[in-house]
């Protein structure tokens, strides 16, 4: 172990006990609870696999979660098949059609779009369920393949204690406007840039 | 549906050739195969949740993961109960003694940082963990509670094909450096700032 003298632990205890008199009293600010709208968006990795993890806190404390994948892929089949581990828990919904410049059909995905937004209808009109994760809604209102307004009107009108994580680059300012929470996930420095490939458990 | 006429059809057709043949060249251009050592930063929300994300990822394809929990506290205690159902597919080392500004006790920080970095290395030599998450562990390298340049290089020197996530703010740039893929969770907004507080499932 490192030599501490009895003035750098005198110090630091002095400067902890007034970061903890800060944060104690930031605690008792806060006394509301309400079902939060979040949304993780940038170019930067974690928006979806924050969306995840925080699903799987929830399952941590035995409350339901749906899912909806706006795009689909190769890509998330590996959480969806650990979230399989909860069983009934977890409600999973996958959009038909892979990703949009796969297709290369602009009716075909509006229609896997509406198919996808009315099974996340659903699922946050069901109250069994306390968080619906909306994978990659960010795409299709990118692409107008739904109605903003009437997507973003039916997040704020959510139902009391829901909460909702939308996920996907480039967020509509309508929708960060009605967002409780809002992180942008920022590259610094991305392993893409140095040639390394798309790993298993890493990207997918 | 919207009404998409067959011109509007027809430029999203060629728009997403295009960009399908950009994709594929660019996934054909990676080629290597590595263990990362990755780094989720920054003063926003998600850097542990998405690095827990990429755990299940892992998990999902019936991998091995290694948490060593670097700053205690009941923030984290939703997903333990949910790796739980994973049984020892998930090694879990959370450190001793809580927040620092909670102990207040600088030399009983370094010994369980000391303790806690133990763990990491046995971790991370294990041949049948493949992800390693050292949650916070850029708290207890700000606050000088471990040896920056011992750590970076021990992190540097892992084996072949193990990846590790480090969470935490305020990542030392020593870290950055020696890192493949780096994350900046940025604060576009938060909830704590209208006044909720923190709630069951979300931030714990």
């Amino acid at each position: 172990m490192k030599d501490i003298d009895d003035k750098d632990a005198e110090r630091h205890r002095a400067k902890m006990e007034k970061r903890k008199a800060v944060q104690d009293a930031e605690v008792a600010e806060k006394t509301v609870e309400k079902g939060l709208l979040i949304v993780n968006t940038g170019p930067g990795k974690g928006k979806t696999t924050a969306a995840f993890g925080l699903a799987l806190r929830m399952l941590g404390h035995g409350r339901r979660v749906g899912v909806v994948q706006f795009i689909k892929g190769a890509w998330h089949s590996g959480e969806k098949d650990a979230f399989a581990a909860f069983g009934d828990k977890v409600v999973w919904h996958t959009m038909g059609e892979g990703f949009t410049w796969e297709t290369q059909d602009l009716k075909r995905d509006i229609a896997a779009a509406e198919v996808a937004w009315a099974k996340a209808r659903e699922l946050m009109a069901d109250p069994s369920i306390d968080l619906v994760v909306l994978d990659e809604l960010n795409i299709a209102l990118r692409y107008d393949y739904l109605d903003l307004d009437a997507v973003v009107a039916e997040l704020s009108g959510r139902r009391e204690g829901l909460h909702v994580v939308v996920t996907g680059r480039n967020a509509k300012p309508l929708l960060l406007d009605a967002a409780d929470l809002v992180t942008e996930m920022g590259s610094v420095k991305h392993h893409f840039s140095a040639g390394v490939k798309a790993q298993q458990g890493i990207e997918f």
